[in-house]
Formats: C-alpha cells, sequence, structure tokens
C-alpha cells in the first residue's frame, strides 16, 4: 500500500492548480484563494458512507469517484453557480486497495476537470472498518443573483429537468442483484442503474436559469420531488399543485419513484408567468435535456398531487438519517 | 431519537447568523457569503475518525466537540487567519444517543462563538458502526499577508508556542486506563489528558505574527516537531538545526514524546533576526502564552537535533494512516 504522503503526492500530480486566483492549493495548512469582488461565494458539503450510501459490492471504483462529486457539483448547480475549488476527505479501511483509491480519485478528478473545479485540499486517514468521503464545494455566483429555495411566488410555474425516478429504479435493481456490465442487462436496467450510479449534475442550464434570471427558486432532487418541492413551499411560504400525469417518469420507474425515490438530482426549479417566454427560448439551446412543467405554485400552502379523479396531498417521503 | 430534520433545526437554533456578509447559512442547497474585498480567503478540512482519532471509552462529548473545531481552527491559525464560517458533517451510528451529539455540537458551538466562527452548512447521516466527523473551515487574511510553510530563510530563528508532547503524554496515560474526572489523578497527569482532549488553537498570537509581518513561515503542529518543522524545511528548501535542550517539554513528557508525539496544536513559526525585537514586543502582550526559541534555519538542507554530546539527523516520524 501506499503511503500516506506518497498518495497525497500522487494526487496532487494530478491536478492542475496552476490559476492566478489560486495562492496555494493541496501542500499547506490551509489552501489560500482570491475572491472575486463581483461574485457571491457558494459553499455546501456532502458525505458518503460506505453501506449507508453505497455497498463496494455493486459500486465500480469509477462511478463511486463520480456519483461523490456530482452530487456535491448538483448542490452548486441548485444554486445557479459555477463550481471553483472542492476538498476532499477520505477515510479508508485497510481492506481497500490501492487501486481502488486510484481509479476512484481518477474518476473523481475527471468530472472536476469536465468542469474546471480544481481539488485545494483534503485530509487523508485510516478508517475502522468503512470507508467515508466528504467533499466540500465551493463556487461563484455573480453577486445577489443565487436561486434560493425562499423565492417561488404563488403562479409561478414548476419545472423539472430531465426524467425523474430513475436513480431508486436502478437501487431497486442492484438490489435484486443486477451488476452493470452483467451481459444480461436490458438497455432500461442499464440505463436506470447508471441514473443511480453516475448522476449527472445540471450545471450548464442552472448558470443560464441564474444569469438570465429565469428561475425565482431552485433545488436539486437528492430526496424526491415530494420532499424537495416541499422544502422550496416550506421556505417560500408558499403552496403546490403538481400534476401526477406531468411528470416525466424514467422508463420503468413508478409514480411513487418519481415522487419520493430520491436521488436524481434533475432540478425542480419555479418560474414567473412572465419569465416563460424566457425559459422556452433557454430550453432550445438544450435540446438533449428535456425541461417539463409538473405544476403551479399557489398562494395557498396545501400541496396537492393531481390526479385525472382526484387530488391528494403530496406528503414529503424523504429519507430521514436518523430513523 | 431525534429526526434528522428536528435534529438539523435544533442546531440551527443554537447559531446566531444573522451576519451583513453571510447572504444564506444553513438551509438552502448551499451556503451564500460576500467575501471581503482586502482579504484572501483560506479554507481547510480535517476528519475525525473513531477508533482512529479517538475512541468514546475515554472522550466525553464535550471535548470531542471541542476537539473536533479546534483542530480546525488550528489550521487557520497556522496561516495566520482570522476563521469566519464553518460547515460539519456528521456520520452516527444508531448506538449514539441525542444527548452524545447534543452535547458535542453545543460544545463544538461554545468554541465557535468564543472566535467569533459560525456553523453555515453540513451534512448529517447515518453511519454502519463508527461515528465520523468531519469540519471545513473558512477564514479572512489580508491580501499576500498568509504565512505559508514555503517562506522559510537561512538564518531564520526557530520558535514553538506552549509546551510539547504534553498531548502523547496524555494519550498514553488514556491508554493505561486513566479518565479524566478521575478523583485518583495527580494534577500533571489531568493536564497532560487535557493537553490530548482539548487542544487549544493559538489563533490570537497567530493573528498578530500575520499583520504585524513578523514570522516567515509557520505551521502547527498536528503530526510533532520533527515532521511539521521538516514539512517547512522541504518547502521552503531549507535545513534546521534544533537544540534538544531548548525544546519547551510539557512536565512529565519525553523528548521522544515533544518531538515525535504530535497533536499538540501549538505553532511553530520562523522569523528574520532582523523580526526579533517586534517578536520580543509581541511576546510581551501574551504573557500566558510560553513563545521559546529551539533553534535556526539553516542554507544545508540537513535537519539536525543538536544534544551536549553530539548532532543526530533530525527524522520526521509523523503518523502514516496508511501504513
Amino acid at each position: 500500500m501506499k503511503k500516506e504522503f506518497e498518495f497525497i503526492n500522487w494526487i496532487h500530480h494530478q491536478i492542475n492548480d496552476q490559476q492566478s486566483n489560486l495562492i496555494a492549493g493541496i501542500g499547506d495548512d490551509a489552501a489560500i484563494f482570491l475572491p472575486q469582488n463581483d461574485q457571491e461565494i457558494l459553499i455546501s458539503t456532502d458525505l458518503l458512507a460506505e453501506d449507508i450510501h453505497f455497498k463496494l459490492d455493486y459500486t465500480p471504483a469509477r462511478l463511486l469517484g463520480h456519483k461523490a462529486l456530482a452530487v456535491n457539483l448538483s448542490d452548486i448547480a441548485a444554486m445557479g453557480g459555477v463550481p471553483t475549488f472542492f476538498l476532499l476527505s477520505i477515510a479508508r479501511p485497510k481492506t481497500l486497495s490501492d487501486e481502488f483509491i486510484s481509479e476512484m480519485l481518477l474518476s473523481m478528478l475527471q468530472l472536476a476537470n469536465q468542469h474546471q473545479t480544481t481539488l485545494i485540499g483534503g485530509d487523508t486517514s485510516a478508517s475502522a472498518n468503512k470507508l467515508f468521503l466528504n467533499i466540500t464545494i465551493l463556487g461563484n455566483c455573480p453577486r445577489g443573483k443565487s436561486i434560493k429555495r425562499t423565492g417561488a411566488k404563488p403562479n409561478d410555474e414548476i419545472y423539472v429537468t430531465g426524467q425523474l425516478g430513475g436513480s431508486n429504479l436502478g437501487f431497486k435493481l442492484l438490489q435484486a442483484g443486477k451488476r452493470i456490465l452483467n451481459p444480461e442487462l436490458t438497455k432500461e436496467e442499464t440505463l436506470a442503474l447508471m441514473a443511480h450510479l453516475q448522476p449527472q449534475p445540471r450545471l450548464a442550464i442552472a448558470q443560464s436559469l441564474c444569469v438570465e434570471e429565469i428561475a425565482n427558486s431552485m433545488i436539486d432532487i437528492s430526496d424526491g420531488v415530494s420532499s424537495d418541492l416541499g422544502h422550496i413551499c416550506e421556505q417560500s411560504n408558499v403552496g403546490a399543485r403538481v400534476e401526477a400525469k406531468s411528470l416525466p417518469l424514467f422508463p420503468g420507474a413508478s409514480l411513487d419513484q418519481a415522487l419520493n425515490g430520491g436521488e436524481d438530482y434533475e432540478l425542480i426549479f419555479t418560474v414567473s408567468p412572465s419569465n416563460i417566454d424566457k425559459l422556452k427560448a433557454l430550453m432550445e439551446r438544450f435540446p438533449n435535456l428535456a425541461v417539463t412543467k409538473i405544476g403551479t405554485i399557489t398562494e395557498n400552502l396545501e400541496r396537492l398531487l393531481i390526479t385525472d379523479s382526484t387530488s391528494i396531498p403530496l406528503l414529503a417521503r424523504g429519507y430521514d438519517h436518523f430513523a
């Protein structure tokens, strides 16, 4: 096994951290960077714990590295920001090989490069028996323009990117013993597994929604539409009506998975009726990403799911880690 | 057990996050703050893993909360910075009570308040069996003034704050079954246990060393003088001569513990001969903190420990988490 300092040196050599606003990256007690005067700074942190967020028996190293960073990038996307830097903490059980760790990191750095995001620090530790990853991510947004959960207004139209329920569908397939690279998988099964194992942060469209001031509120789907739209409603002091038949279901996913499955890392955002033309123009520039209207924000605080025959309360069923 | 969202709400209510430069703290996908134009931003992250960094059988909750933040504050101190914000990730085994978690957090927030540092985000998760804490800390420093490991120059005098080896001495006492609050402890034993369990970040003197431009290089002692001074030497491309008899030993600690024990979280810094008068004036303003000259930086790259009879290589013996 590589020594800890060799490992840190090895990571450091994979990174291009020669940037004018980065005074010092990996290698001192703290990293140092210069803020940009016209930007506000975004910061978020996400932990991935073995046997809670992932199991090693179904998670290839490279997909774990991707996902650990992707869920953090998704938090910056949810504000409409541009990711800049990240820090990575790893607590590593002795049973995990150098090859696993290297492959995980190279994949993470590849995703970071795609989004011009630089690893500037971290911490490494042994772990008694489980792998833990924690990433803290920084981003920029023009001052005053971050899209918050608090900004939804009555009559806003509610939109989601992509398709819903695929991650949970993929998770169920993993629990049923399906594995990627298994030659018997159908194409739909492969896509569902990848939706769970390799989510894509929606940074590009989010940044356009931000700088063009199209969305009033936004959140990414980590817990599911019911919970995450619920956060927007609570924090904006509004209600919502969601049309069941308009939810863009991932092929094979159920309505329940779309509403409550979580981990899709798509965006939910709300748009004033006066901005719908701007949104439609924007959508034409993203022909490969579905953007679907799923409902309307209401002054009435109720959150309702509207079906053909009835309307029922849209209850938050997000995962409770402490339950 | 509290629900996860109740727990997060409870934490949120313990915090005063109404600050002019903090646009949004806990509660959105990312926190948002405004940088100050004349400052550079420092950021560092430190992980504490159960049974690696601490054991629950000898670590009271309040001291764990203190130490998790203190070691992060110490990284900001090591740059000469002023801490501003922090984010906390907790992966919590189901066996750990609400009381333990609350006590740990209140103690952490008390230390944060002492240093005007605000909790602005985090992540909570279950854990399969061990407790993991990860903190990311932010700080400010006037632009261009952070004290780096790279700045040591030949003929700089080498200084340390406080006393050395106490943390390792305390750790050995814990391993031997001694516990704080045990009525049979001697005063010296209590002090050693507290040096290990409740380290004090040296922020005030570090900030003076920075803004008064007294120190050329600085690091905090996490791995031990041999390793940490070694980092300064390597990164500044210099050597060092350390006088064994001048090392300020913690009462009861050995020379080996002072050099290689680690976790003292005191500061090592180097000062040009022309700045010694400024340092002496500064020391008078910190009458309760020992500041001791322990050696000299040399152009020759050797690192030597000088004793009465001989000089021997000062080998880095820091802890290797991957060994």
